[in-house]
C-alpha cells in the first residue's frame, strides 16, 4: 500500500490516494502508522478520494483513531497534492470535508510547483453559547476570568472547533504544560476548548503558541491561527490581514471584511513516498 | 534514495543500503531525516555498507547528527536487513561496527524470515574508574550514594558505554523526568550515566525503565539491559539468563560464565520502504 508523508508547517499526515487504492479500516490503520516509534510516525491519516460535489474528497483520521471534521494545515496539503499528482490539475480547488466543501487558491511557480495554498476557512462564530462557552454576555471579547487562581482577559471565537485567545507580553515564558490544561478543562468551558497565547511583534504581526485539547502543546494550528487573527481585529489591536508566526512556520490570515470569511495562506510539503504491507 | 525503516523494541532507525547508493554527508541527513514532524522521523539513520573484515559494515548517525559506537537494537535491524534483502544470507554474520567486529546469531523461520537476532555484546567492565565512576571501591557493586537528598543502592557496569543499576519496588512509580537529570548529571559520573529502574517480576524476570544520557526516557537500551542483567547475577538476585521487559518490548539476556560475553537476544521488524528526493 502506497502513501505520501507532507506536511503543513509540521502538522503532519500520510497521505493515502483512494482514487488508486481503497482504504479498508482508516482508523486502525491510523493508529497503527500514526505511532512515532513503532510505525510510520505521524499526526494521522488523511484520505483523498472521489466526491460528487468538489474536486476531491478529505477524510481525516487522528492519530487515535478518531475522525476529524477538518484541518487547516492538512487541506493545504490535499491541494499541493490533487494539483502535483494529477488528480485535478487547476488553480482553484474544491475539496469534501467533513464540514462542507472548502474552496482553495493555489499558489504555482515556474516549475508547476504549489509554493502556496490558501484556504477559504469561513466564518468566525462569536456567540458565546454557540462557541460554546457559559459566559453570560453575548460574545467574550476581552473578558476578564480567573482561571488557576490568575485573572486573565481573554477572546473566545469558534472557527468550527472552540478557542480561547489570551495577549501576553512574553509567550515563551508561558508555562504551557501547567496553565494549558487549567484553560482546557474550566467550567466555562463545556466542550473544553482550544487555548492560544498571544505576543505582538509589530504591526499586525504576532508570535503565538497553542494548547489543543486532547492533544497538549502543538507546532501548529490553522484554526487557532484564524482566532488569533480575529481576535486581534476585534480588540483593535491589528487590521483585518495579519502575518502569525507559529512554532512551526508562518500563516498569513486575512478576515474578510465584506464577506466575513476568513482566508487563511501558508505552505504545503512533500516528505517523502512510502509503501508497507 | 530509497531507503528502510526498521525497528528492534521501539528504537527506530532509517536503513540505507550503501552497496547499492552511497550517502555523502550522513551527519546532515540524519538530521534532517528524523525530526519527527518536519521530516521522515526516527531516532537517526543507520548505513550498511561493504567491509574488509566482516559480512558488512554499519555506520550510525543519531538524530542530532552525531557520530555513535554500537546500537544493540539497531544492529539486530541490520542482521535482518542483510538476510532478507540478499546481503549475506547466512544465520551466523558478522558487523563492523565502530567498537569492532560483532557476531550476531539469525533465527530464521520456515518462510525465511529472521524472527529474531542474538548479539554478542562482549565482555562487561566493572572496575570503577574504567566505566567511569569516581567511586573508591574497585568495583561498584550494591554501593550506597546520595542523590538528589535521598540514599540509594547502585551497581555501576560499562558495556562500552556507563550503566548505573537501581532496584526499586514500583519502577511505574518512579518520576524519571525529575530524578533522571539527577542521576545522569551526578558528579560521582565524569562522562554522565545512562541510569535503569528495575523492579524484579519473577525469578530472572524483571521490568526496567531507562534514562539515557543526552536523551532522556527512552523505550529501550540494549547496553541498559546487558547492564541490568550483570547487576542482577552481581548482586545474586539471579541467574545468568534473565528475560528483561522494556517499555518498548522484551530482551533475553545471557551472561556466559566462560567467556564473560553478554548475549543479547531480541526481535527486529520492518516498517516500511521509502524514497526521498
Amino acid at each position: 500500500m502506497k502513501f505520501t508523508k507532507m506536511h503543513g508547517i509540521g502538522n503532519d499526515y500520510l497521505y493515502f490516494n483512494c482514487f488508486e487504492e481503497p482504504v479498508t479500516d482508516p482508523a486502525a490503520l491510523s493508529i497503527r502508522l500514526s505511532d512515532r516509534h513503532f510505525g510510520v510516525g505521524s499526526d494521522g491519516i488523511i484520505l483523498i478520494g472521489p466526491s460528487d460535489k468538489a474536486d476531491c474528497s478529505m477524510d481525516i483520521y487522528n492519530a487515535d483513531g478518531s475522525r476529524a471534521m477538518m484541518c487547516g494545515n492538512g487541506i493545504r496539503c490535499v491541494g499541493k497534492y490533487a494539483y502535483e499528482r494529477g488528480i485535478a490539475k487547476k488553480k482553484t480547488l474544491t475539496v469534501d470535508t467533513q464540514s462542507g466543501v472548502k474552496t482553495l487558491f493555489l499558489t504555482v511557480d515556474e516549475n508547476d510547483h504549489v509554493t502556496s495554498v490558501t484556504v477559504n476557512m469561513g466564518k468566525p462564530e462569536l456567540s458565546a453559547p454557540k462557541i460554546p462557552t457559559l459566559f453570560e454576555t453575548e460574545q467574550v471579547i476581552d473578558h476578564p476570568v480567573e482561571i488557576a487562581g490568575k485573572e486573565y482577559r481573554v477572546t473566545c471565537v469558534s472557527m468550527g472547533n472552540p478557542h480561547c485567545v489570551v495577549f501576553v507580553d512574553d509567550v515563551d515564558a508561558i508555562p504551557l504544560e501547567s496553565i494549558g490544561p487549567s484553560f482546557e478543562f474550566h467550567h466555562m468551558f463545556p466542550q473544553r476548548v482550544n487555548t492560544e497565547f498571544v505576543q505582538m511583534i509589530g504591526e499586525n504581526e504576532m508570535k503565538m503558541r497553542v494548547w489543543e485539547r486532547g492533544s497538549g502543546e502543538t507546532w501548529a494550528c490553522g484554526t487557532g491561527a484564524c482566532a488569533v487573527a480575529v481576535a486581534c481585529a476585534l480588540g483593535g489591536k491589528t487590521g483585518r490581514q495579519v502575518l502569525v508566526h507559529l512554532k512551526g512556520g508562518d500563516l498569513n490570515i486575512r478576515w474578510d471584511e465584506e464577506s466575513d470569511e476568513v482566508f487563511m495562506q501558508g505552505p504545503a510539503e512533500f516528505v517523502f513516498d512510502g509503501q508497507i504491507n
